[in-house]
């Protein structure tokens, strides 16, 4: 997606560590009115798909799931990193190991909102060794959920998660894929 | 406001302890329809302050901030609760003791994304006992930014975080605001 393989250029910084900083527009300060834009291409993608739910991860897929889900007007469900006491009652649960905070932690879905007849689309900001989305995938199938496919707003292409997730049969959407980044070089994108 | 107090007595479930369940619709699963009558009053109440910047933090309060963000066409950023490698450069700091949790952590805020000149309105799901709140006015403090008040979804009016908050000048607008539950007799709303 043009617009927005231009403002990775523009904003984004690449550092050490395989790290892509785009905190700037996605994923601290949220530039809103460009995620309206990522959210039509989203709808274009997958408004035809008789989605009933966009399911994301918190923190930073909360936002881009939340102003798509406007456009699809379904629910959004953010799984959960630790269980509170605020989810009451029976859960799905499932493990993911994140690359950037090098730990391994729960996520949970309640079993009240992610049902066997729901259609999911799973909405999130980055994918790159794909351990989140495989954690969201989990649990659209233990609630005997269809997957309808991931929107991704931002792939690390040379990164294994994207496909891992598709040689599992899963349509996943990138709208905007890198294909290699250095600090030197800058990066370049992947049609 | 009439339709979330509705909202409320029909979907919300008291728990003990002085747990109110409204994962239904606000803070798991997301009714963003919903979420857009709530962004329009809080437009109707600070939409002529010229807000040039939305803080909320993480996790439940990053729907119901970007749905308002769109409203006021401003940049949404959330405080996030550990410094992760991604936020990179210098940051805003404060420690927030969590109710739902019983714990305390660190709340952090870029300072190139919060700046003296932004006039910060603050979006956040629940106000209880006051502590995420008095966190992020910290972080707007630190900034030397103009805060122009709080908007608020559910506020429990018979805990000590209103009056606190309040009681230091900030405007703090809540659009339904919960006077007294118990698991037995349900709830009562202020007025």
């Amino acid at each position: 997606m043009q617009i927005l393989e231009e403002r990775i250029k523009k904003d984004g910084v690449v550092k050490e560590g395989g790290i892509l900083k785009v905190d700037s527009f996605l994923n601290h300060q949220m530039d809103v009115d460009f995620f309206g834009e990522l959210a039509k291409e989203f709808w274009r993608l997958y408004g035809a798909c008789g989605v009933t739910k966009i399911l994301t991860i918190e923190a930073s897929g909360i936002g881009i799931a939340c102003i798509t889900a406007q456009l699809f007007h379904v629910p959004v469900i953010f799984a959960k990193k630790n269980k509170t006491k605020n989810i009451a009652g029976e859960v799905y649960k499932t493990k993911v190991e994140s690359f950037t905070h090098g730990t391994v932690y729960d996520v949970v879905a309640s079993k009240e909102f992610l049902r066997a007849e729901d259609r999911v689309l799973i909405i999130d900001d980055f994918l790159a060794n794909g351990n989140a989305l495989l954690g969201l995938l989990d649990l659209v199938r233990q609630a005997g959920a269809q997957l309808i496919g991931a929107g991704i707003v931002v792939e690390k292409a040379f990164q294994p998660g994207g496909n891992l997730v598709r040689g599992q049969g899963v349509r996943v959407e990138a709208l905007a894929r890198i294909r290699s980044m250095d600090e030197k070089n800058g990066l370049t994108f992947a049609p």
